[in-house]
């Protein structure tokens, strides 16, 4: 069975993990903090990083989020999430990049430094003037979440795909850390319940980190 | 005819460009500097990043360098660079993250702030304290490639692939500001000395980014 090395609020495990349960893929979670990442660990990925996906019968080793997500796209023929034309499939991947680096670097990691490594780490309090900034991101990508839901079905085209796993994965930490601000996003608010209530989605709403609360409404369906 | 938007030291749209190059697929060069950007490149990019790539004919653009390459590895047959089993292409893809997020931004993207945005934009001095930290943790990186040129013909198997058009890539940026130092490096030397002296690469050694000048050995097949 296939082990997946993460802690609860990596979003880009929280992507895989969406991905495997949509596919059926059973796996075992194994908790592992990159800030605390001992020889083992960066001998299974040199970058250091959460997620690692292991699997210790076949003894192999698969890191980086994307590369992970296209092996089992490639593997397992379940609920395709990178399908279509060439060029669908470039709209899904430029999306998941987007999501990956621009929302994360934007929203998810200042949120993830000030709220969970400051308190967890650093035994520092947060900076205002950084929760600020980030919250005043996320309005930006949120606008044009709100765009393309008005646009398409789903978020890169007709069918849901990775770029959908993607962004709920990035929004649902950042939701858990207090960051996001539905008001005036409806069309992105509703394409989020929508997701929410998916099967796939509710192991990663009733998990917690310790000593951090997310908000009341965070694992409400109906919010 | 394909359109990359690019500047002479984006990393990312070299990557591209090789890829291109390899395939035989034609393409124009047209500048754009993120750090400028207008609405027309914001349109064709949300991203707001080099590279984009544009066909004025078929009105696509696609943009994300890890996307594009995806869609030319799909669309043209001519010299596969992600091939191979599912794992062979996972490893392929590990390493191009590597190379895309760790080693650009440990060394290319430091490099980059402080010896061309501060030069052009910032009109700043470079931070030596940051050029010194690029170049150790440079040594870094080329201990693991040398690692990888003793144990693999090329960096992610057999055959050559995207991880080595990504890594010359980063390596030719870095090298171009003056942050690599082969010294204790002879292999990962060597594999570059190889990748200099290919025909995609003639293109990228003679292009000068304005004022800044690279060192002498820059362009030199023999060093
Ligand atoms: N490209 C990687 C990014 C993974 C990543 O940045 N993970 C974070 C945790 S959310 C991490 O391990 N950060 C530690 C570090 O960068 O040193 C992926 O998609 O898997
Ligand atoms: N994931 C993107 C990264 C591209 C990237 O970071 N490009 C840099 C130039 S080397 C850029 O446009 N930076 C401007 C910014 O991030 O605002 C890709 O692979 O194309």
């Amino acid at each position: 069975m296939w082990r997946i090395y993460q802690f609860p609020l990596c979003p880009f495990s929280r992507k895989v993990r969406l991905l495997l349960s949509e596919k059926g893929v059973g796996y075992e979670l194994w908790r592992a903090d990159p800030w605390n990442a001992d020889d083992e660990f960066w001998a299974m990925n040199p970058a250091g990083r959460t997620p690692v996906l292991h699997d210790p019968d076949k003894k192999v080793s698969l890191s980086d989020s994307r590369a992970i997500c296209e092996y089992f796209e490639e593997t397992v023929d379940k609920a395709p999430m990178i399908n279509g034309t060439a060029a669908n499939r470039a709209e899904i991947r430029r999306l998941v990049a987007l999501f990956d680096e621009n929302f994360f670097g934007d929203v998810t990691m200042p949120l993830l430094h000030e709220r969970m490594k400051k308190r967890l780490i650093l035994r520092q309090p947060p900076d205002s003037r950084v929760l600020r900034e980030a919250m005043k991101l996320a309005h930006g990508h949120l606008d044009y979440i709100d765009w393309l839901v008005d646009t398409r079905p789903w978020l890169a085209g007709p069918q849901m795909s990775l770029a959908d796993l993607a962004l709920a994965a990035q929004i649902s930490v950042a939701d858990y850390l207090g960051g996001i601000d539905w008001d005036g996003h409806e069309q992105a608010r509703s394409w989020y319940a929508v997701f929410k209530s998916r099967p796939s989605f509710g192991p990663l709403l009733s998990e917690r980190m310790e000593v951090i609360q997310p908000p009341s409404h965070y694992a409400l369906l109906d919010d």
